[in-house]
C-alpha cells in the first residue's frame, strides 16, 4: 500500500458533521496501511462571505491582501479536520500551502504552481501521522508573499502534491459519484463513466463538464498521475482519470467506448463583427485587441464573403462575464478596423460530444448533426478537434440538444433509475 | 514624529464600517507624519465562534491544530483592514505573526514571546508602507509551527513590536476611554487616570482591572514602552502608563495621586481547608499539591491556631474556573496530608486599593478598613503588598464597598455626568 492523496471539496466539509464524516473516510484510508496526504478546501460558504466582506471595505480588493484574506479559510477547515482527526485516535498535522512547500509565481488571485518541496509533509508522514494541507494557496517564490491558486486551485493543490509525492492515485472528493456521460441534472440516463482517458478528460473540461477542471486535469496528465473522481457521501467507486485503464479502474482498455461523453455550456455569449473587409489582416487586428484585453476565446468562424459586397462577418464566443469588456475594446477600433457593426448575443449554448474513438469513426459527425436535427435544433456555429466536436444552438434547446445525441450514440444507462447524487442534495 | 504601534481590539474591528473607521484612525496618524504598525485583533466574536466549532468536532482539540485554527481569525481582520486603507489611497500590508517575526516558545495556546525579529516590517516601513500584523499569534523557534499567545495576546504582541522597533508609544484603542479609578459600570463618579505608573497598573491589573492584563504591562515595564490606552471611537486623550509621567501625559509628577485607583474581582473562589495539623509542612503539602496541578492561587490566609486542637484553617482564593480541578487534587491528599474538611466557596469579591502613595502614608489601611465598616461591609481575608490593600468579601457587597472607599479615598469625579462609553454599547 503506498501514498494517497485526498482532496475534500467545500461541500464535503461544510459544517462540524461533514468534517466528522470526511475525518473517518481519512482514517479509514490509513487504516487500509495508505500513507494518507488530504488536500481541503475552505467550508461551505466561507469564502463567499469572506469576499462579500472585502467587498465591504473596498470596492476593488488589493490582489495581495485578498490572497492573505481568503486563505483564512482553508486555515479553519484544515484545523478542524486534524482535530476531528486526532479525536478518532490518529495523529494528524495540518500545513498551510506554504508550510507544505506550495512555491508559487507572484500573481495574486491566480497563482500557478513553479514548485512543489514537500519536506514537512514527508516528516509528518515518515512519523506516522496523517498530513492535511490547505488547497488552493501557496508561497510567492520572490516576494514570500501568500498567494491563491484561483478557480479550482484545492484540485491543482492535491494533484501537484501527488506528483511531488509520488502518490499512487489521488482522489478527488466531490459531492457527486463521478464523471458522467452527460450533466445527470439534464439526462436523467446518464451513465458514471469508470475510466476515462486524460485527453478525453480535457476536453470535456474544456467543453463545460464541471467535475475536474482542465489545468488540474493537465498537470495530472503531464506528470501522469492518476485521479479517482468519488463521492464523499457515498464511499463507491467513481471515475479513474488516467492514461490506461487498470483492472481495478473498472474498464479494459478493448471496452473503451468510441464516445465519453456530451458536455454542455450556457456561460458562454457569441459576438459577431458584422461587414468585415475581406482583405488579409481584418481577422488578425479583431482579435489582438481582443488578445490585448486578455479576454479569452473559443469558437471562431468566419463566414463566406459576400462576393458582391466584399464584406464577410467573424463571430465568435467568450465567457458572458467578458462580454461587456470585448464590445468595449472593439468599439474603440471600430473606424480602424473598418467594420459595420457589432451584435452581442448571451442566449446561446455550446453543446460538445467527446471521445477519442471519433478519430478512427468517420460517420460521428454526420450521427451528431442527424441527431440534432431529428430534434429540431438549430446550429448557429460549428467547431471541431480530432476528439470533440462542438457546436453552438439557441440556450433554449440545449436541454433537448444534450438529450438527443446521448442517446443518439447509446449513452444511455440500462438502468431507469435516476442517477444518484452526493448526501447533501447541493 | 517618530514610530507609533497603534493595537485595535476585536471590538472596534467588529464589522466592515469599524474595519473603515479604523483604517481613517490609521491613515490620520500616517498623515500626521508617523511611521504607522498596527496591531489588530480578530473580529468581534470570530473567535468565540472558531473555538465553538472546534468544540463540535473534538472534545479536548489538540493545542497545535486549535492555535492553527484560532489564527485565522487575525489573517481575516488583518487583510481587511488593509484593504480599506489601500482605499482610502494609503499603502499598507499585512503580515501574519511569523512574519512579523514574532518568535515564541512552542507552548500552544499559551506561548510566550522568546524574540521578536521585525525584518519584513521595517522594510514595509522604509518603504513607506502601513504595516499591519495579526495580533496574538507568533510562529515556535523549535519547530515553526503557529502558535497563540493566550489571552491578552494582541496586546502584549503590539507592546513587544513597538520594543523591538524602537517606538516612541504603543497605542492600545480599545472601547473605553482610558483606566479608570474604578470600573464605571459600578462608579458612576469614576474618573480616567490620566497618567499612571507601570508599578500601580501591573497591581490594578492583577486586581482585576480588565483594561490592561500583567503580562502587556510587565513587557512594556521592562522595555520601558510608554503605553496610551484610548478609545477608539472617541479620538480623545486616555491614559498614559510609563515610568514618568510626561507634561504632554496630562499629568505633572507633584499632582501624583496617593491612591491610583479601587479595582474589584468577581472571578475568584476561595476554598478553606479545614482542621489542618498545625505542624511544619502541612501547609507546604497543601501549596504543593496545588502547585503540581498548575492551579494559580491568589490571596492565602492562615489562621490562628486554636491552642485547644492544635488544628487550622488555611484558605485561599483561586480563579473559579480552576475550583473544580483544586477541590478534585486536595480530596485526593486528604489522608496523606490530614486535614478534616474542604470548603468551597464561589460568591466572594476581591475589593482592592493600589497605589504607590500609600507607601508613606501609614492612615490608609486604617481609612479603608473604616470605609468598608461604615457601608457595612464584611471583611472575609486580608492581603497587603507596598502600594496595595486588598480585602475579600462577600459577593454581594462588591458594588457598594467599590462605590465607599472610591468616595473615601477622594477619587469621585467633580462632574455628575457619567463616563462615556465607547459607541458600540458593548
Amino acid at each position: 500500500m503506498g501514498l494517497v492523496v485526498q482532496k475534500y471539496g467545500g461541500s464535503s466539509v461544510a459544517d462540524a458533521e461533514g468534517i466528522k464524516r470526511v475525518a473517518k473516510r481519512i482514517v479509514d484510508a490509513k487504516k487500509n496501511g495508505h500513507q494518507v496526504v488530504v488536500v481541503v478546501s475552505a467550508m461551505g460558504d466561507t469564502t463567499d462571505e469572506l469576499i462579500d466582506l472585502a467587498e465591504q471595505v473596498s470596492p476593488i480588493p488589493a490582489g495581495r491582501e485578498f490572497d492573505m484574506l481568503l486563505t483564512a479559510g482553508e486555515r479553519i477547515s484544515m484545523a478542524l479536520l486534524a482535530m476531528a482527526i486526532k479525536n478518532l485516535g490518529h495523529e494528524a498535522q495540518s500545513f498551510t500551502g506554504s508550510q507544505a512547500g506550495v512555491i508559487t509565481d507572484s500573481v495574486h488571485n491566480k497563482a500557478r504552481i513553479i514548485d512543489v518541496t514537500p519536506g514537512r509533509i514527508r516528516t509528518a508522514l515518515d512519523e506516522g501521522n496523517i498530513a492535511i494541507v490547505a488547497g488552493f494557496q501557496g508561497v510567492s517564490a520572490d516576494s514570500k508573499d501568500i498567494t491563491t491558486l484561483g478557480r479550482g486551485g484545492s484540485d491543482t493543490t492535491a494533484v501537484a502534491l501527488a506528483a511531488a509525492l509520488d502518490a499512487e492515485v489521488c482522489e478527488i472528493y466531490t459531492d457527486v459519484d463521478g464523471v458522467f456521460t452527460a450533466d445527470p441534472r439534464v439526462v436523467k440516463k446518464a451513465r458514471k463513466i469508470d475510466w476515462i482517458s486524460f485527453e478525453d478528460m480535457l476536453e470535456l473540461a474544456s467543453s463545460g463538464s464541471k467535475v475536474l477542471l482542465h489545468r488540474c486535469v493537465e498537470y495530472a496528465r503531464r506528470y501522469n498521475i492518476p485521479i479517482h473522481v468519488r463521492s464523499s457521501f457515498s464511499g463507491l467507486r467513481g471515475t479513474w482519470v488516467s492514461n490506461e485503464p487498470h483492472a481495478e479502474q473498472g474498464a479494459r482498455k478493448v471496452e473503451q467506448a468510441i464516445i465519453s461523453g456530451v458536455a454542455h455550456d450556457t456561460s458562454e455569449a457569441k459576438i459577431t463583427v458584422v461587414g468585415v473587409p475581406d482583405k488579409p489582416g481584418e481577422a488578425a487586428a479583431i482579435f489582438r485587441t481582443i488578445a490585448d484585453n486578455e479576454i479569452n476565446i473559443d469558437m471562431v468562424v468566419q463566414n463566406v464573403s459576400a462576393a458582391s459586397t466584399g464584406l464577410t462577418d467573424i463571430s465568435f464566443t467568450l465567457p458572458k462575464t467578458e462580454g461587456r469588456k470585448a464590445i468595449d475594446a472593439l468599439e474603440k477600433t471600430k473606424s480602424a478596423i473598418g467594420f459595420e457593426s457589432l451584435r452581442y448575443d448571451d442566449q446561446i449554448a455550446k453543446i460538445s460530444l467527446v471521445g477519442a474513438g471519433m478519430k478512427t469513426n468517420p460517420g460521428v459527425t454526420a450521427s451528431f448533426f442527424e441527431a440534432l436535427s431529428d430534434a429540431g435544433v438549430n446550429i448557429e456555429l460549428i467547431s471541431t478537434s480530432e476528439i470533440r466536436i462542438s457546436v453552438v444552438t439557441r440556450a433554449d434547446d440545449v436541454k433537448e440538444a444534450v438529450r438527443a445525441v446521448h442517446t443518439a450514440f447509446g449513452l444511455d444507462s440500462d438502468s431507469d433509475e435516476a442517477v444518484v447524487y452526493g448526501g447533501t442534495g447541493r
